[in-house]
């Protein structure tokens, strides 16, 4: 790849697969289970967090501070409902092929996730990533979105300046967390935000899903070598 | 009460009862079943209509017709589906309140919803609403939101003029219901639509829950009577 030209830097839940409302019906299993009562929509306005963050930042709204053993066992517990939902989770329309068009096209590609690597297999494996696209999850960094530090590890994965790629997220955190790495934030509605919230957040752009960007991809101008 | 006060009217699910998601991964399970494919975040902004109208409207957005069987096959997966998840189904935070202060003050208010009555059964039990209270379902009137139907049957229980009805609603559906029916529509945020969507769709005020509200009904300037 040319080292001038644009790279993209997907998230992953909500961006490329459609499991975000199965991650915020997970959360609200495991906070019944602990019986924290909080509304389901302040829930889904919080995913795309880091899984620690989110519960560090429902428990303030609630008011009051929960204990190391507690945000540990909500975690957990996340983590068992969303297994049992997980089945249902599938690439979001035009996922595949978008990312197969960049790869085709000779545009470099990476995904960055506020996730535990254990919860991404399934989703790579769906959406055919090959293995030498760069993945970075919450494993490989310190702080997971709204910090920038994934999406500042995948431009160095990608051997591209940072100010260089575009970051594809539905979730607010993605397009505030771009913002703080420098790049352009290109907001997608398909994690259930509506379309002014992606803007107000500073959203270069925003599309529906993975297939209305893939409609409007040479709106982003990204270069594809046609004689490398 | 006096026949010149302002009365509210009040949608039901995702405005007084926590029960939108789980409607949106009910519906989701049933075209599943039908292997019907569609994101959750395309339903997630159809929830409100009738159930008639939104499996209707999300064919449209698959491009293509669906058989009267197959449309009343998703109505009955969907109830099953949902009466399964309805066990998670809470008052929003300050609905019971918000309700119950109204009472007290003499502010005539209503419930209208989409939904079938059978649907409403618990929700009204769980919100402490009175037997003398008019609950207008979709089983009362031909066209449920955003036909303006409801809010005007719910006008005429309360014996007041439509344009003296504020309606409260957390779905676009609502919104554009009301001004159809010549009333002002207060929108929540608790259905999940950002704030911008419900401003842009017409509402006259937002808020984030039935306890904002509550927290806020001097903006709506409702008269209370202290000397009848």
């Amino acid at each position: 790849m040319n080292k001038h030209d644009a790279a993209v830097v997907f998230d992953l839940d909500g961006t490329l697969v459609d499991s975000v409302y199965q991650h915020v019906m997970a959360w609200h299993e495991a906070l019944r289970k602990s019986n924290i009562d909080l509304s389901i929509w302040r829930i889904h306005r919080r995913i795309g967090m880091s899984g620690g963050l989110l519960v560090r930042a429902l428990a303030r709204e609630l008011g009051y501070e929960l204990d190391a053993a507690t945000l540990e066992r909500l975690q957990r517990d996340h983590e068992t409902a969303y297994r049992e939902r997980s089945k249902t989770v599938v690439p979001l329309p035009g996922a595949i092929e978008l990312l197969a068009t960049l790869s085709r096209e000779g545009v470099a590609w990476a995904i960055a996730t506020s996730a535990p690597r254990r919860f991404t297999e399934s989703s790579l494996a769906a959406l055919n990533v090959p293995d030498a696209v760069p993945v970075v999850t919450h494993d490989e960094v310190a702080h997971a979105k709204p910090n920038p530090d994934l999406f500042l590890a995948a431009a160095r994965a990608l051997e591209v300046p940072t100010e260089q790629t575009f970051v594809v997220g539905d979730s607010l955190w993605d397009i505030l967390a771009a913002r703080r790495a420098g790049t352009l934030g290109v907001g997608l509605l398909s994690g259930g935000y509506g379309h002014a919230e992606l803007v107000e957040s500073g959203a270069y752009r925003v599309y529906e899903d993975p297939a209305d960007l893939l409609a409007n991809l040479h709106e982003l101008g990204l270069r594809v070598p046609r004689d490398p």
